[in-house]
């Protein structure tokens, strides 16, 4: 159903890789428009992270290659070329390329910043490079699956003893307090009275009898409020146990295998006492640590963890529990995480966290699954 | 470039007939919902109208075929069955279709109603009807150009003495005064004063100077603020002049043809004093008047006129006249209008009113050219 991607391994396994005009109009237009490229850009937690990342590790750069995938208005490619790169070559798919384009040359780094339009995938660079660079990360990491883009451009186009910026990237899981989780149960309340008063109403005005619907309505909107994950910048204080770590990722290694399905057993201490797990939040942190033979001097690192100072446009994502489970100081939440793509689109994710809540006294409560998928 | 449906010539001109899947993924999915299904379902103008025009003029359908296209939830077609349809043949092209299947079942007509998925371009019925009945109505009409498919299954499956549900269709234009257009502009210049900050701060944070983009990013802006139509439920007491007839169709005789640019001249005289066009406001109403040989008993018309007790789910189109017109009692605006498909996707509309303000003095001003888009 997907079309194969030149010279990478085609993702169609259990997920759907749609149609390019699909995934076009579902995913890449959006970066099209000047609009969301500046929301990232106006992010300075972001753009602070990388800045510093190149414009401290200098020597990473002088005189090399460098690959931007997923270039957008172009600014990590001149950031690079500021930075000393002899080369960039700066790929993005969508007609924002043209912006790349005229801000380079604005710039006076055009002599150096090469924009092309098209796919990581498709392109053909006339060398290997010796640094890739790119900001792929999306929701909780893997929302957008552009990371499979990096990867694909890494096996084909990075030199072996090359760099990638970031060099690693991590997921982590907390539990957090939150009314949101008893908002939404309340919304979900008011729009099914809402529908039981709509289906009297067409009986008694239209004569349809409509009541054979309400499991469907239901279903539908238990999915809307309950079980699709939430964008939230959260305050610190809504975390009420330790963070757990679910995935360290090596970028000069992953495999597009390895991340598909991400699944852990993850162990949160409960700090706060008579308290509710209202959800789990999940967020990512990446780091520019260069490689083994090539590390970088001045690492760095980009959090996405709540912040009081007000967060980054990640946000979290924060998956609700319903109902909230009960947790005291002392109490332990064992948590069978399992994430993968979505079967009809692979760019958007389902999860499972299995949630066993294991109290000071040592006893076991009976598991708790909850789903939720990021849309 | 698109995929000529069977049975129908394919309307690929000026304007593009998307991929089945973008088409899927931009227009049709969100008829799979309830949530959405359940709007319409709400309106009790246009259920009302739908309503009495069938239950009060069962002699088109008593023992007769009828096909409803785009059934949704399947509501039409119950009610034709109710008021004594030998066969109906509801057709849809979601997921939907089951859950009109089960309403049909639950409702006691699943002997009469049968659910057919698929695009009624596609779909094989096993005879003609005597009644095509179709609620395919967008915003300001066309938007979503879905009464192309009905076309296409009146020509396939319409008998020649057949009648089609609404039998006729109107649209309409007329000035109006409102906020709007001052608040829009003035969301606009916040937007750019941000860009400036954004730019300055972009390069003394980071050394890239992005004034470059400052030429597109406004032209952005002013597409999403100024040049993309708006929907309002506007109160009457908005409308400062006469409305004007942009459009009349007879449902019967219509084509794809006629309906893809739409063109009018036509006159508004103004009756407000010292007032100001801020916009124009387009909508439609339509009418279940059976046909010359098999009229209605009792003539129904739907309308999505401004109402001051408060309208329907389409509400009116606003297009907004940037700077306002300055009018006053007695002078007439002739508006030259054009309404084609937009070039990259035929379900969307771009609309050009030239206005040329006559006082009553009769003294022509120069004309102004309006350009929006009905996204």
């Amino acid at each position: 159903m997907g079309t194969k991607e030149n010279g990478c391994a085609g993702s169609t396994q259990a997920s759907t890789q749609v149609d390019k005009g699909v995934d076009f109009a579902n995913y890449f237009c959006t970066y099209g428009y000047l609009y969301h490229q500046k929301e990232m850009l106006s992010d300075r937690v972001r753009m602070d992270a990388y800045f510093h990342a190149v414009s401290r590790n200098k020597h990473h750069f002088r005189g090399k290659a460098v690959l931007d995938v997923g270039t957008g208005s172009g600014i990590l490619a001149i950031w690079c070329a500021q930075a000393g790169a002899r080369k960039v070559y700066a790929v993005e798919a969508t007609k924002m390329a043209d912006h790349a384009r005229d801000l380079a040359r604005e710039n006076g780094v055009e002599d150096i910043v090469e924009v092309i339009e098209g796919s990581v995938e498709d392109v053909t660079l006339p060398e290997k490079v010796d640094v890739i660079i790119s900001e792929w990360m999306g929701y909780f990491l893997l929302r957008e699956s552009m990371f499979d883009s990096v990867i694909c451009a890494r096996d084909r186009w990075l030199k072996p003893d090359g760099v990638m910026y970031p060099s690693h990237a991590r997921m982590w899981l907390a539990p957090i307090r939150s009314g949101i989780t008893d908002q939404k149960m309340e919304d979900l309340n008011c729009a099914m009275n809402d529908w039981h008063s709509f289906v009297d109403e067409t009986e008694v005005h239209y004569g349809v009898n409509m009541s054979v619907l309400t499991k469907a309505y239901r279903e539908e909107h238990e999915k809307y409020y309950l079980k699709t994950s939430l964008w939230c910048n959260l305050d610190p204080n809504q975390i009420i146990g330790t963070p757990a770590l679910i995935k360290d990722i090596d970028c000069l290694q992953a495999t597009v295998d390895e991340i598909r399905t991400i699944t852990a057993q993850l162990m949160l201490p409960i700090h706060a006492d008579r308290s509710r797990i209202s959800a789990y939040a999940g967020w990512f942190d990446v780091q520019f640590k260069g490689c083994g033979q090539n590390p970088a001097k001045d690492e760095v690192e980009l959090t996405t963890a709540p912040d009081a100072d007000g967060g980054t446009h990640w946000g979290q994502q924060v998956f609700l529990v319903n109902p909230p489970i009960r947790v005291n100081e002392g109490d332990k939440v064992l948590v069978s995480f399992k994430m993968s793509r979505a079967k009809q689109y692979h760019r958007l994710m389902d999860i499972e966290l299995i949630s066993e809540l294991e109290l000071s006294s040592g006893k076991r409560l009976p598991p708790i699954t909850t789903r939720v998928s990021i849309e």
